[in-house]
């Protein structure tokens, strides 16, 4: 990297990298200094804001893959990471390990969803790492092997992050109930939702552990929601923008609780990729868009809930007692059909964790550079 | 009510408020038909997406202030309550007792600080009422009388909402720490900041129960950065344009976590207004917006932070054992002055509730007819 030019601007400089020449901004720079990072801490101890002027560039050069930078104004240096300004340059921001693209899946996705052991989340790096992996780019996975006691869910769930409590409190069950708060708590089908939209931050992951299960009936339901809100964009462009671009009301309310929130259906990133969807047609307030607006919203607001019920992107399976279904509640809906309730016993117990906690954890893993790939399905016991 | 017109359209209808005239959709009155609410669980059990055809009315008229309208192709006809309808007219949506304007404050605000009896605040509604209202209003309270325990915090909060986790865990120490992860755990002084902004979900309501504080110096600060952030937009709306347009990168790093999350600077409803402000240098990373945008972008992040250091905005106090400081975390914008680590002790326990659950806790009483102002302070002990 020898022969790197530089070309020092007023409020930046043209590198020319090996890979063409690049900008950077002279704050970013002073920033992003070595210096700038507290190595007990790791938190920043450089303040930008109490520089006296802008920081202007009188020299740069390259000594050790790292650029130098004098500053006009300054009597230390800057030393910026060669790797960093080439990472930049590529993808316009640092390496994230957790920033795994989604892999969308469909209703034939059943043999393939991941599937890993209690024992290998709890007690290797590499189980932790293929289910957090999976959760990440599928959205789902499947714990099995989970001890039928009321200790293996916050077992399992503390290896990833800490339980996230609802209004509900930190763990719900999901069974017949006398007075029930919530439809899940009857017999009857539970129509595709994600759960809880009513709550300013909806659960993250949420966990389901299957604890008994004998009824006739009573299948689960799941689907990909960010496949389904890929095929509304590539079928009815304008209804995917309508639901991207307006937020509507959801709720939770009974005797002690009245949780309210607004939610856009689908939920983009600034890149406009999608990263989630919230439905709950039984916990939807009464819509508060403009009402001449809703002319064309509840249209596309029904295609899209039709669209979920179609058979190509539902995976419908029997939960089995001693299975944890997982999942990222912020894209996978889920549902239940009805069953009979008294042709035997149905128990999940669940709770959530956040979707941060989850991606934080899987970051750990790859910096210790733990394997996050499943063996071939031949070596799963 | 007897005069009133209706003119059916295609996919609404106008309706002759005393008001004065209003569109109303079709799918939206089916969906608000008192009908579609189960009483049991107070969730929706209309499904719209089941209407085998676009809801369609063939008259309508006002009995005992509900509108009934017959639909075409349904044997039932839809009961809508005229208030609702009167309601949305005015302002678009239903009344949400909780939907109070904020109330900005500046530097004079501290001898009008709400204040509340812990006893007041465990043992009558009309106690947490004043808390939780304040806490709406002006993001910040302070809850004094505070048994001198650890037990006193989470029975605070409890009765507000359930604690959130945070990678700390549920509670966390300030005092000084021989290993620190934060910059918190230190006697230096702690510039202003929004709490964990690293996290997808940023806590929402924070606790800061005063156990002990002896030391010279070490002034507790807070300001109300939705006041700043508004200033900003009178000074400079092109600085307030950017921080409330693009997300910046924030972490909370250590051995067993990596969190990153992306954050406006400045939050702001889908009406443009101010919901809150993260700001929180020591937790910031490298920026990742386009390095052209930042020739911009920093001058407008520099020159809001030092606008929270203007002394105009700023509350100085000293926190006192027995005081628990309650705030909104992503308005309240926080830090400490330095303080002499072998001068005393100071110690302060905190954690966090989030802020649909404050509301939610409001909303309820409010239902309840508590009242939630406060006395003349002569009233006050």
């Amino acid at each position: 990297m020898s022969n790197i030019t530089f070309d020092l601007r007023d409020n930046g400089m043209i590198v020319g990298l090996p890979e063409g020449e690049t900008y950077f901004n002279y704050y970013w720079l002073r920033d992003a200094c070595q210096s700038s990072i507290d190595p007990q801490t790791r938190e920043r101890v450089f303040d930008v804001t109490q520089m006296k002027s802008p920081p202007r560039a009188i020299s740069a050069m390259v000594r050790d893959d790292v650029l130098v930078i004098d500053w006009r104004d300054e009597a230390q240096p800057s030393h910026v990471p060669m790797s960093l300004l080439t990472e930049v340059a590529a993808n316009g921001r640092a390496a994230d390990p957790a920033a795994l693209p989604r892999k969308l899946w469909y209703s034939d996705h059943l043999p393939r969803i991941t599937r890993v052991e209690q024992n290998a989340v709890l007690n290797s790096d590499e189980g932790r790492a293929r289910l957090t992996r999976a959760l990440i780019e599928d959205g789902i996975a499947i714990v099995t092997g989970m001890d039928k006691t009321t200790e293996a869910l916050p077992r399992l769930v503390n290896s990833i992050g800490p339980v996230t409590p609802s209004a509900e409190g930190l763990f719900f069950d999901v069974r017949v109930e006398i007075a029930p708060t919530n439809l899940a708590f009857t017999a009857g089908p539970l129509e595709m939702h994600t759960d809880l939209p009513g709550e300013e931050n909806a659960p993250g992951v949420q966990f389901l552990h299957c604890l008994e299960n004998t009824v006739e009936g009573g299948l689960s339901l799941f689907l990909d929601g960010a496949a389904v809100a890929e095929a509304l964009r590539a079928e009815d462009p304008e209804a995917f923008a309508l639901l991207a671009s307006h937020e509507i009301p959801f709720f939770y309310r009974h005797d002690n609780w009245d949780y309210r929130a607004h939610q856009r259906v689908i939920e983009t990133d600034p890149d406009g990729e999608v990263t989630g969807v919230t439905i709950s047609q039984h916990l939807q307030d009464n819509m508060d868009l403009p009402q001449d607006l809703l002319d064309v919203y509840y249209p596309a607001f029904v295609k899209f809930i039709r669209m979920m019920q179609e058979d190509r992107f539902t995976l419908r399976f029997r939960s089995q007692a001693g299975n944890c279904v997982v999942f990222d509640n912020h894209r996978i809906v889920h549902g239940r059909e009805g069953y009979v309730a008294d042709s035997g016993s149905r128990h999940l117990r669940g709770c959530y964790t956040d979707r941060g906690a989850l991606r934080s954890t899987y970051r750990v893993l790859m910096q210790k550079g733990v394997a996050d790939i499943s063996p071939p399905a031949s070596a799963l016991a």
